[in-house]
């Protein structure tokens, strides 16, 4: 009975003396938490396995997608999820990426609405919208990371501004006129390791002024 | 000694069987993994304490915003860090943001270098780089995440496209002429709560077309 006693202090102490490991590993080395360990560790990836993604997980990197910031908070945002391949000729044709496209396990098309209309009444102003590129990055970039964070592979691939490739897709999806394709996002689980480059340049960085 | 060996092993077991918990958690509640949990806690925070932002902390989230995507892998990307409020009233003239900026502990301007030189010798192109917002947007993404995942609140206002607030920023900073300002980040720890909004909009997502 002691001893047992002894087992289950001994254990509580372990557990307990574990997360504070945890927690004051993190407070000593902040560089190493995982959400800037998830962004440093993103990379593009192009070779990919025949697993699917579950719908629990699209929905959680979409909702990563949406909770970015946009220009007064218009989220101009849709997202075309497309898993059919044998579309994928006639929506993409000419795009050098297509053989990629197709060993995808998913693509999502990120897409803006490039309107601005906002207000009521006498204060309602419509017209375009200058700010969603930014935006549509930022989505873009919540989109991939979610991934990463879910241990599956991304890579962004430019649609627009690109006309020749934008156009095509616009009117294969049926998107509406003030709708433009952004990007096309490839997803899937990884078939080999990917190591990320080493980015980290401090000569981009000033201080007070260039 | 056969205690202290069974203290060991059971130590042994209860590190692995800690780390076990974390990734079962993990691998059944996907949603709610830190990184996930980081993307949909962001939220512009404009509202600030005294507490200045470490070297260290300002370097990690700036190797974070080094690590986003860019086309061609150009990294078109330089970060000013301000934190010397008595020049914002000639950086910042005319910006509402102005009063804000004061109290936020630092501030950093993306900035892009707007060209695209690429290639040795026959094969260098040299032009305008038609992607740099796109990977302007990514890294200020990534930048308002790490600091959110250092406890640090953010929110980026809009410098580009606005020609009236990026020129006199551009002229002030001293920035070369192929650079333009292209976000405002203000950076400070919180000094409240700070909910964020539920964006999630399943009306959004599209399948195999609009």
């Amino acid at each position: 009975m002691k001893k047992s006693c002894l087992i289950l202090a001994l254990a509580a102490v372990m557990m307990a003396s574990c997360k504070n490991t945890a927690s004051n590993e993190a407070a000593e080395n902040k560089a190493s938490n995982p959400v800037v360990e998830t962004i440093l560790a993103r990379t593009s990836v192009r070779s990919y396995t025949d697993q699917k993604i579950s719908d629990e997980d699209m929905n959680t990197i979409l909702r990563a997608a949406m909770s970015a910031p946009s220009g007064v908070n218009l989220q101009p945002w849709h997202f075309i999820v497309l898993t059919d391949t044998s579309k994928y000729d006639e929506i993409f044709k000419d795009n050098k990426n297509l053989p990629m496209f197709k060993r995808a396990a998913a693509l999502v098309v990120t897409c803006a609405d490039t309107t601005w209309a906002r207000g009521e009444g006498e204060n309602r102003t419509v017209g375009p919208n200058p700010m969603w590129r930014d935006d549509l990055g930022a989505a873009t970039e919540n989109l991939v990371l979610a991934a990463t964070s879910l241990g599956i592979g991304s890579v962004w691939t430019a649609c627009y501004p690109f006309k020749e490739r934008y156009l095509p897709v616009k009117e294969a999806l049926g998107l509406p006129p003030q709708v433009l394709p952004y990007e096309v996002v490839a997803l899937g689980y990884p078939d080999s390791e990917n190591t990320p480059k080493d980015k980290w340049k401090p000569e981009r960085i000033h201080h007070e002024r260039w």
